[in-house]
């Protein structure tokens, strides 16, 4: 990335990754990224959206999540994912592995991302005060949505492909604008539980976008229709 | 308008205004806007968005849908104005009588549509070999929806806040890349009906947007998304 600053950290045992753009001063907001099931901190679709916010003058952080990236597999997580993939293969519902797994790692990465956020509103490169976005889909939603609900920080967030159960009670908590992402012949996730999940947001603004195409087909665009709802929110 | 050339033309009875941007050469791709029922081709809402377009480098051409702007109203015209009227001031449902009136209006409509369009394409600053859409939402797409269906030359649409009773036959018949906006809390139009009239495009590439608010608060944010739309399907 041109001219862009990295910074890698450590929070407790967490790694993250800070980009910084030039244009960087006091008051620039912050979006947290989340990233997807399987994936990592500096995976293509994160280092992809971050240069669109990069661009459009945002910090952006993202941290691995439990039993990704650079952290440890334990057993459970060893054993949640040959479920996936048996489940997968056995051409099963992956959706109530899915659902439970990502709760659970939820519960663990809630608490990191606010230590996480504390840390970097440190940094002698952030302003504390600076607005505080979360952008994360999929398994950044399954993460995201307890995050946010728990987490006065934030004051905008981009969500979206994954389902209601173990999410809605929480969405049902956020106040805050909320862009929301379907797919609408998702093979994964049915329409109803995609349409369930947006509704239970209590936000007074909030977008939902459902594009034609199956659940990998969520289209580029999205990521830039995302980085004009941040400048939208949190631009100072 | 600065720099906008501003041509109002009449074809049969129906009068209609082209506005060409300073950019406009050979391949600029035209948009057809339909407006509201009640409104004009003049109208607030028309000429907002059609600056929106003109700064994107598109013509844009409206005409005045029958019983409407500088056209005579019917007596038919009057008795289903009457008959809305007195159906709100009764809190009784819209629906129905929006359907039908506009259903009525359509069957003239698509006719004169694609009369106009042949007379614009055989105007001297027209390119009639380049891309054309349509835009219009609310009675825009209640006459929209059969005009795009009956109408090659349309590349791709816009549409939004209607009823599937009397379009989504038409919407079956539509394949190219559609935007499709409703009000998740819209009082006139319930959300499932919005919902299967969206479904019902037979586009492979079509996109919801459905926005938090009451079916008069549509965000202006969306005539700015309408419009790269346009730009990501339509520019040459």
């Amino acid at each position: 990335m041109n001219d862009i600053r990295e910074h890698d950290f450590t929070v407790g045992e967490v790694p993250g990754v800070l980009w910084s753009p030039p244009s960087a001063r006091s008051g620039t907001p912050l979006i947290l990224m989340g990233h997807g099931g399987g994936n990592h901190k500096k995976s293509p679709a994160m280092t992809g959206r971050a240069q669109l916010l990069l661009a459009a003058g945002f910090h952006v952080a993202v941290i691995d999540a439990p039993g990704h990236g650079d952290r440890p597999r334990t057993a459970h997580d060893e054993q949640e994912i040959a479920e996936l993939y048996r489940a997968r293969a056995a051409g099963e519902p992956e959706g109530p592995i899915v659902v439970r797994y990502n709760a659970h790692l939820a519960a663990q990465a809630v608490p990191e991302w606010q230590s996480a956020l504390d840390a970097l509103q440190k940094l002698p490169e952030m302003d504390p005060e600076a607005p505080v976005g979360y952008y994360g889909i999929n398994m950044g939603t399954a993460i995201g949505v307890p995050f946010v609900a728990a987490e006065p920080r934030i004051k905008a967030a981009v969500f979206g492909l994954h389902w209601p159960d173990a999410l809605a009670e929480h969405a049902r908590q956020i106040t805050i604008p909320i862009e929301f992402t379907m797919q609408w012949h998702d093979e994964h996730i049915p329409r109803e539980s995609a349409l369930t999940l947006f509704d239970a947001f209590a936000s007074k603004e909030k977008t939902l976008h459902a594009n034609a195409g199956k659940h990998k087909e969520l289209p580029r665009f999205e990521a830039a229709s995302a980085v004009r709802f941040f400048t939208r929110h949190l631009s100072v």
